[in-house]
């Protein structure tokens, strides 16, 4: 099957024919029908996101069951289905404490579905466990959500990343209330689902920021009261200057992964009020806070990974919002490419262009 | 009337003799039985803490009213009451979210209290609005709390500060639930109350970190499983040794405000773990954390401004419990000053040498 190859972080991937092992037991064959381009994807290639080569990049991907193997139970051939790259195993202390999304299969899933792929006798690691740029990939069946065959997948893809965290970030992470105000720093597509929730949410100041005008533009579509652009100098000082008596947005949503960012959301939160940090930084940034502002304003500084939702259960509440025609998920995808276009995908990406980019496959 | 006054902050405190101007309305005059010293009152002379001199330290005190001026509705003369530091107006923005910790009134107490007291016609200012080693002040009617006679003063004068916030540390900020795994840093007056009160939520594993032999032998005792000093270099290795599969605790408490201390309490908590920072550290201290440890492995950093609690509700709840014998005060008061004696009780608390000193004063 076809797949698109990092062998080089350097370098262009290269489209390869790849070899499928069968599967095993708990194991699913998935024919992949559309996989979003997701920053994370972008991290390995930057080296911000550790990860052996050569890899199948893409981890926000949907598409059709076509084999399973032995011991799987609640998934059959011709099942719709969204990868999760946050395996649940059920019994850990994690997911026996509702945590599922911090599942101790979530430590390493690249290497854990080592041996499914190969390329001319080596092996070749699918990322995050799922390697969606791909016509197919194997995946643990703790790892594939089942969804309605109505949503289409070249949209129900975005679900299993960009909008469930958006969403989870929102809705459990932050539990946004009627009434709250909110600050969004950066709209891709992470950080337009949290525009897009929070003001379903009820969130009466809702401050999206970020350096791309068009992104702005979508945001204020999606609900944003107010916009900023990002490298403002003032923008702590701004936001605070909208905000109620309190002269501060009561949650501010990290989204990038930079820590001055970060520390900007830290000055525009309210006494008593929290930065959700969902963006992905290098892994030697540090975040530097003044700590007794922590303490004497009573901020919280707080780490959602993957919208701290799990997955089996909003993906499908998120699948019955799109059909239902509430939730927005079209207006993310900025522009499809076919899997030799991946490339483009990835320039795009760099050059901060797309919402979302969707590789649409076969 | 006879009161502690800080003229020089490198010098000892001076008793001296300050008016009091007759009470107006919202106040009350009480007479001071009792106050705690607390490390808030050294940061003050340490210059940690802004304060204006003129000033009478002291913040947790607990005393008689004598004399309650117009329109104040709630107390009156004979009542025994424990001083609040954080006044609640019940109208703002905090106030109305139930969260009287915050309210704007907190901002600045001191100055708020000004022109109460004078010393031969120059103003003394009452520190946090309380101004406790002396033997009366007046307060406003928003910063007293009423409480059962049956309560020794000299005990209940804690309630207002040291028990309240590892109490509500526990409780509010943290809801430590039974099976948790807890480590505590710092075992002061605040810290085995932290230690005690989450050996009543159910902790399943409570480490207590101090570096004073006593006051870890205090914490056990307080219930802690473990002890370990706090100069150990590989304490959050150990710390993380003790735990279950998740290899973290579930909740840090930093009472020391020592930014090196809270990234050893970050680096102490499991995937989804929290560090509650308790303790005020200097105004210029910087806390530094690994930005992606906090998304990937979902940390919350939080702070909590004493206890984060009402203290109108939790100060009542607290004398229910001591005189019930539940709550234990007693121990933690290692020794008792007259007023005459407050530059002792600084000099022993600037040595560790105390869980709590307390002066009783008249």
């Amino acid at each position: 099957m076809k797949a698109a190859v990092v062998h080089d972080k350097k370098a262009p991937l290269v489209i390869e024919e790849l070899d499928v092992r069968p599967v095993q037991a708990h194991e699913v064959r998935v024919r992949i029908a559309a996989c979003g381009v997701c920053h994370s994807d972008l991290s390995v290639l930057n080296e911000y996101f550790a990860c052996p080569t050569p890899v199948v990049l893409g981890h926000e991907a949907a598409g059709i069951v076509e084999e399973v193997g032995p011991q799987v139970d609640a998934i059959k051939p011709g099942d719709h289905v969204v990868a999760s790259w946050s395996p649940a195993c059920g019994i850990c202390r994690y997911c026996r404490a509702g945590k599922r999304h911090l599942c101790r299969l979530c430590d390493d899933p690249t290497s854990a579905s080592a041996g499914r792929l190969s390329l001319a006798g080596q092996p070749v690691a699918q990322f995050l466990g799922v390697g969606g740029f791909a016509e197919q990939a194997i995946l643990s069946d703790n790892a594939v959500v089942k969804i309605d065959p109505e949503m289409p997948l070249d949209k129900a893809c975005l679900l299993g990343c960009a909008v469930l965290t958006g969403y989870g970030a929102v809705k459990k992470a932050a539990r946004v209330a009627p009434g709250d105000e909110v600050a969004v720093f950066g709209c891709g597509g992470v950080g337009l689902t949290v525009v897009r929730t929070a003001a379903e949410a009820g969130a009466r100041l809702l401050v999206a920021v970020d350096l791309d005008d068009g992104k702005l533009e979508l945001a204020t579509r999606f609900g944003a009261t107010h916009t900023f652009r990002g490298d403002d100098p003032e923008l702590a000082k701004k936001i605070r200057a909208l905000t109620d008596e309190r002269q501060g947005v009561d949650h501010a949503f990290e989204v990038v992964g930079n820590p001055d960012l970060a520390r900007v959301c830290f000055q525009s939160i309210c006494k008593g009020g929290e930065v959700i940090l969902v963006g992905i930084p290098r892994a030697t940034d540090k975040l530097s806070l003044t700590q007794i502002v922590a303490v004497n304003q009573e901020k919280t500084v707080r780490g959602s990974q993957g919208g701290s939702v799990d997955a089996w259960v909003v993906v499908p509440e998120l699948v019955s919002r799109y059909l239902a025609g509430v939730l927005r998920v079209d207006e993310l995808v900025t522009r499809t490419y076919a899997l030799d276009e991946v490339n483009e995908a990835f320039a795009d990406m760099r050059s901060a262009r797309n919402a979302r980019g969707v590789v649409r496959i076969g």
